[in-house]
């Protein structure tokens, strides 16, 4: 807060709420709540229904029922009066317009400043957060070598994905995001969505997918081939394979040296350019993104990107090839710096897999 | 948009962008999307991971890509330019401070003026549906007579989720929430979150959960007893259940006259002053909530509601008595309104069970 010259934050983000409390009882349904953190107090807002629970799991945040003749600009308007709070960082890039606006109503529009404090903590990770990550890898790579006992002719997308969720839930964890699973032509779109499609001979598969454990997300993608590939789409496997051994083998050589400063957007540039220099169009996505508490979050790898890669990151790495009506092929691991080395937390074998 | 004086209007809500393209293959995880419609064109504006699925599946909208040297605001600034408009609405309720800021920072503020058009018009809903949510609401009844026979002592509350989870999944279908089992005092908090609580002779059991089908959602909620309940536990079940008796009654002969006006939150005081004139406490949440390509939508059934419940109306009736420490006990149904009659959705029984 000093940083930004703030004397308080207001904070709406979910996995900003679960990061700052550990309490993961709010949905995604409707609003449920808010924190305001001050430099004496931490205060969290929220509905009724929830009041039982989080005055049990919530400690060190004093709680604030948000009710028809209490509303929240009222409470945020009495704690910035009783503490003298001039400038109140707020998550412009997480609050809607109508609750700022119901906010302003009370609380004078001149005190707010968009401030993004807390998803910035969370780009640098602990190695407690790093190894629950690596966890959830660890369980990524047992069910994708699970499900690939499952490729047969006539099986369908959706099958694939559904047997693939129940093996992660079955392990007690849950996915981070709805599985796709895409087959031939279907993986030219980065996010298609999992169909009838039925698996035929001659046809790349596509597994992009993700475990939620203990609140931390994983994500992975691997792509192989059911039948026999012929010399194009071995060739295309092996552009996309070394244009993200390309960008590793770069950030893992700039991290032994402890002055370089890495900038993502040249790592992007790195994989980016490669597969461009084989005569491939360029990836409509960035080659990678943070995760942690959310499957997407700081830092992005993307040609813009000012983000400098340090310490306790965790990212994906993910370059892709993408042919319409042909197929596509996508690549993706998740990596951790730490210690000054760049680790790699999905394990699976990426070598070309004709099954 | 001429009742609410607009030339035009941008839609940011992911169930408004499938309402009016039926395209279901943006996450929710990233903005992946917007709408313009103006009074003489449609148009969707999206990343270029998107582009190929979206050029080929949403027929009647142009597709402007959102790209670096082509952010939304200036493609927005030239529509309203080109088609001269004056007056636009915008979703208040869901756009980012951060994503209308953007947008101010070409199109000038004086012409954005909140609307929600589009979930207004949702709240009517065709016939067709209205049998869509009855389908999703036959297989929630199937899925609860199934996780009926799981009950067993030692079970976990994160258990009987799953396997309800499963069945809903096996069947073709997807979960429209996280599935709410509450064993006991657990039932006490409204959203309790499913934990590895096990099922112990004498408690109440709580199930609330919803089914996704087609895009459409249903929701139900039932509370059974394992074991043998006290008189006091079978009167307060008999109490949240007489409750629901009479919004529903009052619902059902209001509907019958022609002429009458039938706020929702009427309703909602039925029920709410029944179960306060036992001497229980208000419940911590509205009697009720629409629901329909999201579980929780217009019309809320609250005390404070302005709202005028009507033909093509689909929402829950839910009274609940919770008793902290103790046990918490809900019972929900949804209902439509069609052809001047209220159809109850859900079928399940709500006979006081021991089990």
């Amino acid at each position: 807060m000093d940083e930004k010259n703030l004397d308080a934050v207001f904070i709406s983000s979910l996995p900003n709420i679960i990061y700052l409390t550990n309490f993961t009882g709010f949905t995604t349904i409707d609003r449920d709540g808010y924190l305001l953190v001050t430099k004496k107090n931490q205060y969290i807002f929220t509905h009724g229904i929830y009041s039982e629970v989080v005055s049990k799991e919530v400690k060190n945040f004093t709680l604030i029922p948000i009710q028809r003749e209490n509303p929240i600009s009222t409470s945020v308007k009495t704690i910035i009066t009783e503490e003298k709070i001039k400038r109140l960082g707020f998550e412009s890039f997480d609050l809607k317009v109508n609750e700022y606006e119901q906010l302003l109503t009370n609380v004078d529009k001149k005190i707010w400043f968009p401030a993004d404090l807390i998803s910035i903590l969370r780009t640098i990770k602990s190695s407690e957060e790093i190894k629950t990550i690596k966890k959830a890898c660890q369980l990524g790579d047992k069910a994708y070598s699970y499900i690939l006992k499952h490729l047969k002719t006539g099986i369908t997308e959706k099958e694939l994905a559904f047997l693939l969720e129940m093996f992660i839930k079955k392990s007690g964890a849950d996915i981070s995001f709805s599985t796709i699973v895409a087959f031939g032509p279907n993986a030219s779109k980065p996010h298609h969505v999992s169909d009838e499609t039925k698996l035929k001979k001659n046809n790349f598969v596509l597994f992009d997918f993700g475990i939620k454990l203990n609140n931390y997300c994983s994500d992975m993608t691997r792509t192989v081939f059911f039948g026999e590939a012929n010399e194009k789409q071995k060739e295309i496997y092996q552009i996309v394979l070394d244009s993200q051994e390309k960008a590793v083998n770069f950030l893992a050589s700039s991290i032994l040296n402890p002055k370089s400063y890495l900038k993502a957007a040249a790592v992007d540039k790195i994989s980016r350019d490669y597969i461009i220099s084989k005569g491939y169009p360029t990836m409509p996505h960035s080659l990678g993104h943070g995760i942690g508490l959310e499957v997407h979050e700081p830092p992005r790898l993307t040609p813009v990107s000012d983000k400098v890669l340090t310490q306790g990151m965790v990212f994906s790495i993910e370059p892709g090839i993408y042919l319409p009506g042909e197929f596509g092929i996508r690549i993706e691991d998740l990596f951790a710096i730490e210690n000054n080395k760049l680790i790699q937390l999905t394990t699976s074998s990426k070598k070309f897999v004709e099954m």
